[in-house]
């Protein structure tokens, strides 16, 4: 066995199941442009899972494609978009908002959450002040379940969130990148239909969750007008689109979705216990990727028998480390490791 | 049997053997965003099929995509492109060339080319004009090879293209959707390498050429500085680049894009002798695409037998059909064709 | 005398009761960024002068950032302006509504103006095309009054490009930059308030009539949500508004400018009648540009005595000239001129 | 007299000099778009004032305009710029920078400066950041002189911003809206031809300091590209370009435009002695804004006889008010003041 890797949930291959439906589609002819029988069978299928019978749904291919086409569809061309400082889209997008047009507003980090104490504040200080004319006036307010961080909103805060979006005549969006982990996570006290009641858009995340690649963009209440070509427009526009219909097809048939997302919480529950086991200093995270606090010399040691990334220094001699699962996990990937801290 | 689909080279499924190293590949773990192993051999096999050792190479997932993340990086901020009237950033891109900010220039098509000599006059005239400071300056040409119409480009007249361009200091730029078909076809006097000594970026289509997706963009000279940001920053990484470097790299082994070409371009000269045989008038297309032009009753009447693409009316009662083969297209198919003419 | 100048309506100063204006308010503070008195009246006056007390109306500062400003406030981010190829948006303005991200779609050009018959089919061959999703879809039409080339509409015409934007949800925008000689021209059959009840928005031309700076733009029914800030997200916002307002104010007083405009027509019109007398062949038009044919060897003689631009070369022996008139036309400068062809 | 006005150092018109000049100047024709003789001698004149021979030299309408039309020519369509978190450009300017496409990158802000250390560290740390290339890459840092709130930076530093910009390769831009009062500040210790020497762009500012609009902006080594067409592109290009280039010939004759700024600095210390002597808390500024701390029910007494901007809440019982001078600002007005804190 090669050293197991636990950098990402995106360093493996497709779900087995997923795979299998791609290679016996292989040789059908379709339709393109998400017009294919497999899209459309993905899209019932998404729409009956998220209990919206009205929801316009559309296959991205990746996660920034899907952040940048959205934002840019929801807001005016002077509109803001409000995250909090850790988000993928003030961070990790190479300014792919800023580049459609938009600015990012930031509001501070709880352990990747955004606070609607926070968000109502500064709304109120934002319209209250005589000159909020002469600032990009927030137009949507952009989450993320789970989190970068691994953690996930009480829904009681998304629906506070929620509230006060609607209050001020914003856009709620969700980044779903991850979103079964989030769902499968345990005390997590929502599911996918009542998160689609709550918010004007979010997506589904295939790469992250046993796809070769692909996000699904569900508007609980209709796209905007014309967000076929807005997406193509983008550059987000799948020739053969199949590629994505196929596998959310496959992933929202018999419930594989949150079957992957189960397994990974589960193997990542048990990385947590290997952890503690091992006397090691954690970050509290009910989702698939677990935080741990590793001496430096152990880290470089640990690091020849498994794989992993270093997140952040914590000071000159212990480092955050990130370790992520995914469908691909194993348990004789996890002896391995508990081995190797035992060594 | 159903009826055999004619209708474009990208309703099908990918090459047998680009998929069964999908398959073969899926088990292993891997880097992202373009470092893993099956892109770097990706490349370095594209590296020598172009006989550009130093050339810079990314994989983006679509045609527009790809055409408008280019032209972004090799303009300036209000730089245009030049291209003719039917070129498929002027036509079919939902103006995602325009979404970046650049202007498209159009010059007239003959069919689907770009005219040396229209490019000479213009440039001449654009910058004789006392006020051409006031206007949008071209800075790159875009060609398409084989063109939108099926037709390829003789040698020497991309050679006084490409000539104008540093003439005038313009990027010259190769839509290469389909470029296989191109350099397969018969009467192509250039080939890969050649090709990649007359311009600044081009790319080779994997979509319509036997992939699932995937289009490689090749700068011979080197990428424009920071080009990988650029790419995120237009939503066009990967995460699980694999997908993009496993089919690649299996379409550049032991020849495999251009036996895909072959194929199709044999199949499309078994079209067109069909339609010849029936009497029927063509349009001369050495690659992939034939059209051909069908009265409208019998029109109808053959699509009940295999599917097509209308492409435009000819006049009230004739309208010009458009048939494409790719490597899934077989003698099969192309029998029921010949009997449903002969009908 | 200098020699007298017929190149262009804005190679001079402000009308004297303009600048006599901001010489008599120069001491007086006031509110900035539009909030200033000036700007309130001069936007009372243009209400009622446009027969529109619900108006919206902003001071801009010149046409090119007018035209890209309301542009990009009244497309979707994927939407197209339809304008003639000789278009102002079209040609001199750097691609400026391009590098505000949309598509400007041409229509043939007669005399400057748009065939309500061209635009007619060209939408209803873009609507019935399967493709039209994957287009640039056009959301505005443009047009200019006067045209660039000196020419008006009939006002059937104008009905019927309302009539089509309304049928196919499409703004219709007026570019007036010299809107005042185009009202004042013999011919023209429709004042101010018929235009306001016919297009979205349209702006009155300051700087090319009588102002230093400054373009009007109005909004009969309001303007789209947030414009202000829009504004200023366009870089378009004057801090000291009061230069804008104040001579606005001082064109809508005592109906300045369109004393401006006749007095300018009715240079332009002896313009004219110097060229018939002469012998010359003129281009028809009712506006402040006169264009007229000039052998080169006596074009090079005349440009000694008077100045005026070239616009474009009819043969090897002739060149198309043209003649602007302003406020600032004296007759003094007309018998220059007349001396000068006898001569 | 009404009240006098501390409001802002826009809320008058033009020194009585520039005005004047524009009045001396309107009956002559000229060219435009900055080919007037006064553009021409006004870019002689500035040349001179900061020892740039050979420096190129823009005339631009306002402030947010230069600030978004110079930085997106500087930066690459991924570039980010890094500023300060109370920068205008990051505040009050409803995202004109994210429009044009780029990311305003902040760092804390000291009393309105940026620190070089802070720079510092947050270069190292991101080109240290494994994950930097999927970030928006900094290419520009964007400084104001004086800040807005009313400091200056000593010399020291901006040599060692300006070091750390060229060390990684970055452009440095400094905001120069009201450069004069900066230059002209005591404890200024650098002048223009020193900040021409140390930064890539800059501009001075005309609007705040004695025109009714303009703003200079310099490229010491040389404008970038194509700058002319980049700004038509953005709809900053003035047509009757003899209004920016008759006040800023005005402006750099005799020395004009430090003479308003000395005097405006004069009255403004004036203002602190006052605020002084009256016992009231003042924020330390040496230019002509002055920030005092006022308890609530005196700063509405006080508006009734003097105006002037609430600047933001200091606690339930107090504020932060702002005091701006300008050209126009007299002796009288600081009397009605010192009487009215007396009262």
């Amino acid at each position: 066995m090669d050293r197991p890797s636990f950098e990402s949930d995106y360093n493996n291959g497709a779900h087995p199941d997923v795979l299998r439906r791609l290679v016996e589609t292989n040789g059908e002819t379709s339709q393109s442009y998400g017009y294919d029988t497999w899209s459309e069978s993905a899209r019932r299928k998404i729409r009956e899972a998220t209990g919206c019978p009205q929801a316009d749904i559309y296959f991205l291919v990746g996660g920034t494609q899907a952040n940048a086409t959205v934002t840019d569809a929801l807001l005016r061309p002077y509109g803001a978009v409000i995250a909090v400082e850790t988000a993928h889209i003030n961070v990790h997008e190479s300014g792919a908002v800023e580049a459609s047009g938009h600015k990012v507003i930031t509001l501070p980090s709880h352990e990747g959450r955004m606070s609607p104490d926070d968000l109502e504040a500064y709304l109120r200080r934002f319209f209250a002040d005589p000159t909020w004319e002469h600032m990009a006036v927030p137009g949507m307010v952009y989450v993320t379940i789970p989190t970068e961080l691994g953690t996930i909103y009480p829904k009681a805060d998304l629906e506070r969130i929620c509230d006060i979006c609607r209050e001020h005549d914003l856009r709620l969006f969700v980044d779903g990148a991850r979103l079964g982990y989030g769902l499968a996570a345990e005390g997590c006290d929502f599911d996918l239909p009542w998160l689609a009641r709550h918010c004007d858009a979010f997506y589904i995340g295939g790469t992250k969750v046993g796809a070769l690649c692909g996000e699904a963009v569900v508007f609980p209440q209709g796209a905007p007008k014309g967000f076929f070509t807005h997406v193509k427009a983008h550059g987000a526009l799948l020739a053969k689109s199949r590629l994505a219909g196929v596998q959310f097809d496959a992933l929202f048939t018999d419930g594989l979705y949150l079957r992957i997302a189960r397994h990974a919480i589960d193997m990542a529950m048990q990385l947590r216990d290997i952890f503690v086991e091992a006397g090691l200093e954690i970050k509290d995270s009910p989702t698939n990727q677990q935080f741990v606090v590793l001496e430096n010399s152990r880290m470089k040691a640990l690091m020849e028998k498994v794989l992993f990334e270093t997140w952040e220094p914590v000071d000159d001699r212990n480092t955050l480390c990130r370790f992520v699962t995914s469908w691909a996990t194993t348990a004789a990937e996890l002896q391995v490791l508990r081995e190797a801290l035992r060594g």
